[in-house]
């Protein structure tokens, strides 16, 4: 079913999935439903743009780490078309119940807030006066004493509220913890600007995911999981921290602002000291995020006082809020990421914001209490905590920074794209703005070209081009089915994708219509940002990227514009 | 003669004027220079930008109020191609010196500042250390006491230096007082990415301009003064302050952010309240600006103990910093006006900043000594003050005001476009963002269409694509033959103009080529945006114009995007 939603007038409409969206979750729905009902002119936080939520077509299934949801609207930081999804419990249990997508309309004219209940008996608008201005985790602890502690809940913390552009939606995790974040473009200002302050969701009773073959389902995803756990072992153990040492050796690790390539203190911040300090605390490595994750890349951080404090800790939070803001305190980033997941901010623009902060002079690199304090503002509604929470280009122009990393006015995550060049490519030519989950290409076996029989070294031009479109091609179908990145943007994966959609569909797809379907979510969005004026001018780097050389390896970023621009043929949009 | 000053390696290069500027002046060449020569993709505040200025066509001859300046670049407000000019006296002056356009080059890696000290002897860079910070009351003093106080100065305040996006340029009026302003799209702000302070012009010793036939030029410059002295006694006896009655009368006086078209507050900051002022303190009506200025439409306003306070306080002035703000105190409007002109900015965009910042409730509408102090803060850098400097649209989303009237970034003049609807066509289709002086369709005479031989009703949305063509396109003749909008964008004077070029230039233009050498302005500027990236999606006002009501008429702007889109046939681009 489709749930519509509109919260001006309180009304729920159930409707049956249209034919033409079968086939389409996840991202491809989101997109999808964007282009079809959204006018890409609308002001994001107006009452014309949508937020929709979708599980992906694997949502719900016994097929590893399938539990991905996908968030989509109009961004009212990029004002681009968007989406962002993250993993926690919610979009098992939405597709559980035969939710394919609940497309949240229309605004309130007044101030009152409200919250969303799900169950198997549909869904019931609720009042939410008493929770309004809560953070994230505090939000969670209400409705789960209120409710049940087996409920999903994905909510907005004072950020979203606040409407900033760097606000996030928190997805909560297997703990019932708001640990996980649909984090980019600023979705969460779009839910605060709708009034909505959370969705319960509670899967009791639901009658599960229905599967055509489900013996043959089985029987893939089982010997996937076997490969995913003896494959994966690295991220089990280390989780993405163990990014930052290599990062720092090839000399593309964020650093002042995107100063420097190697960062003096990246031991005191990689997986190493991070996994001591997890020991020593009792805290663990290795925990899944989402029901049915074989790769389990999460953490439990504890404070000094051996006391919980905050989970993630991903690698680009202690790139942007750690090397960039030349700050070596584990634990201060710690803080820094449990402040930001309860305001509900987005950990990357935010580290790149104070970075550019740092620039500027206000508080100086590698302050990491001021940092702390600065975020704290967010909260407290300052000015200058109402400024730094909209994200780093307008940051950065109030303050007269003029290295700004941002592409499409978002945040450029934990990678210089001078050192990552393919990775630069997914910046610039994404729909999403700069977001290294549209299409990573990290250095190693990723960048392995058939047609060359050669790995592609990421540090020059050639060849990035193609490897980025790949990549964002089968990060698409991640996304759309549902699936975590870390599973392996593979062409085999693309492969057991078709396969097991087969068995639970009953169709007959490959893996060439699989990749053809990935192409379509990204064709899609190209379309919307079009419509909504972005053209070729909206596919580059701030200046500074093509001019300055990057200390130490002095590189510059040098993929060509004449490259760049073949993106539009290979997608054909 | 062009000079390009290269400001980073302080070099001064003469050359000769390229054929094919040989009939571009004004407004007209610094766009034809910007398409040339700057890259429309840079960042307005980096290296690759360009600052030009330029006497129009006609400057420095006896034609009547030709002395116009036009200063020129990437707006850092818009983005886009920009063009503000002013009277005062730079521009006569340089065209006596035979200078057709300085274009400032480059940027300094220091912090170094520097001043152009021009003379018959040429250009020489000069240090500018000892008047950093100070505001254009200050620098043109101190300037005028170094030198002579028959310069002509064009200087940024301190809003220039910090780069804000609201920095006007400002050039010293016939008294050596600062106050007239190239106030649109921050080009002050481009001056200070240059580290420019001032321009000092000497023309002492100059040949003056040369003209063909000396006595055809003299005899028609002689009668159009004639013409212009009886039929322009209205802007002389009141200058633009006469506008705030009808336009509060017609329902279209911007009140409270846009919220309102009358003010009740509107007969004390009208033409009446300030002539009794002004005559109560010794002040004076009448003042021209500008060398051969014959319709002298400015003032010299005093404060309340008679001291020389502010000139200018003209019409979008009293509607933005008054009306706009619900402040009814002509005494704190001139305050803002003289704080303004001195800190450098401009006093529409800070009037419309000032609207959107009491709709966010920071200060109340009405609250004139707040905001007062907030103009201060720019000064004083707080965060708040270097936020509202760089306009309202930032201002606006750091605020979380959803009604931000801007077009294109740039905050809408001193007209609602609901109720002055070819104004609003200007404000959505000029590349120069919203503007009124793109194109002011006034209702009045000046809506006559021979066409249908009636006047157009400027509240209905018949014809307003046309008539506001047609003034853009006779608003850009005037700009770039130097003349003030005031001598009447009709299509006689287009003839007249077409005279005087033929007498000084010793050509055989008609009304036609010169219409269409209008045009030709409007079209280099379109393709310069389109290249920066605009599209038809930057061509509108935002929602709430098109769905919110404005009492007490009602009104909503209702042309259509099909009557919008009409443009680009007209203009042929």
């Amino acid at each position: 079913m489709i749930f519509r939603v509109d919260i001006k007038e309180k009304k729920v409409l159930e409707q049956e999935v249209p034919e033409n969206y079968n086939f389409l979750g996840g991202r491809g729905l989101t997109s999808k439903i964007l282009l079809d009902e959204v006018d890409p002119n609308c002001e994001p936080l107006g009452y014309k743009n949508k937020l929709i939520f979708a599980p992906g077509l694997l949502g719900g299934t016994s097929a590893p780490c399938s539990g991905r949801l996908s968030i989509g609207g109009k961004s009212p930081l990029t004002n681009g078309i968007k989406e962002s999804n993250s993993g926690g419990t919610a979009a098992t249990k939405l597709a559980k119940l035969d939710i394919k997508a609940i497309i949240l309309e229309n605004q309130p004219e007044n101030d009152e807030w409200h919250s969303l209940k799900i169950s198997k008996d549909g869904i019931e608008i609720i009042d939410a006066t008493d929770i309004v201005s809560a953070g994230n985790y505090e939000t969670a602890k209400y409705y789960q004493n209120k409710y049940s502690n087996k409920i999903a809940i994905i909510s907005i913390g004072p950020a979203g509220e606040n409407q900033y552009q760097a606000a996030s939606i928190s997805i909560t995790d297997m703990k019932g913890l708001p640990t996980r974040h649909c984090a980019r473009g600023g979705l969460g200002a779009l839910m605060g600007s709708k009034k909505l302050k959370a969705i319960l969701i509670d899967d009791t009773g639901a009658l599960g995911v229905k599967i055509k073959d489900n013996i043959k389902f089985n029987q893939i995803a089982k010997e996937w999981i076997k490969t995913l756990i003896s494959t994966k072992k690295g991220l089990t153990e280390f989780g993405t921290p163990s990014t930052v040492d290599p990062m720092n050796a090839l000399g593309c690790l964020p650093t002042n602002n995107f100063s420097y390539g190697t960062f003096k203190g990246a031991s005191l911040i990689n997986s190493d000291k991070l996994l001591e300090i997890i020991e020593q605390r009792g805290g663990k490595q290795g925990i899944p995020c989402q029901p049915g994750c074989v790769i389990k890349c999460s953490r439990k951080f504890n404070d000094i006082n051996g006391n919980y404090l905050t989970s993630g800790l991903e690698y680009e939070t202690l790139a942007l809020m750690g090397a960039n803001c030349g700050i070596n305190d584990l634990d201060i980033i710690a803080q820094m990421n449990r402040l930001c997941d309860d305001i509900g901010l987005d950990t990357m623009e935010m580290g790149v914001t104070l970075g550019v902060i740092m620039e500027s002079g206000l508080i100086s690199f590698g302050d990491g209490k001021e940092a702390l304090k600065l975020l704290q503002q967010t909260r407290q509604k300052t000015i200058l905590g109402r400024l730094i929470a909209q994200g780093a280009a307008l940051t950065g122009k109030v303050l007269g920074v003029r290295r700004i990393p941002v592409v499409k006015n978002q945040g450029i995550s934990g990678y210089d794209p001078r050192g990552q060049k393919g990775t630069g490519v997914t910046y610039i030519t994404s729909s999403q703005g700069a977001d290294h989950t549209a299409g990573c290409c990290l250095p190693g076996r990723i960048g392995f070209r058939p047609e060359t029989n050669k790995i592609l070294d990421t540090q020059k031009p050639e060849g990035q081009v193609d490897l980025s479109l790949d990549l964002q091609i089968m990060t698409a179908v991640c996304d759309f089915a549902g699936f975590c990145v870390f599973v392996g943007t593979t062409k085999q994966n693309m492969g057991i994708t078709a396969e097991l959609i087969n068995a639970k569909y009953g169709c007959e797809l490959n893996t060439d219509d699989i990749v053809e379907m990935g192409k379509e979510v990204l064709r899609i969005e190209k379309i919307f940002n079009q419509k909504a004026g972005f053209t070729d001018n909206d596919d580059r780097l701030p200046e500074f990227f093509y001019y300055e050389k990057l200390p130490p390896k002095n590189l510059v970023f040098d993929v060509s514009e004449k490259e760049i621009k073949k993106v539009k043929g290979i997608l054909n949009y």
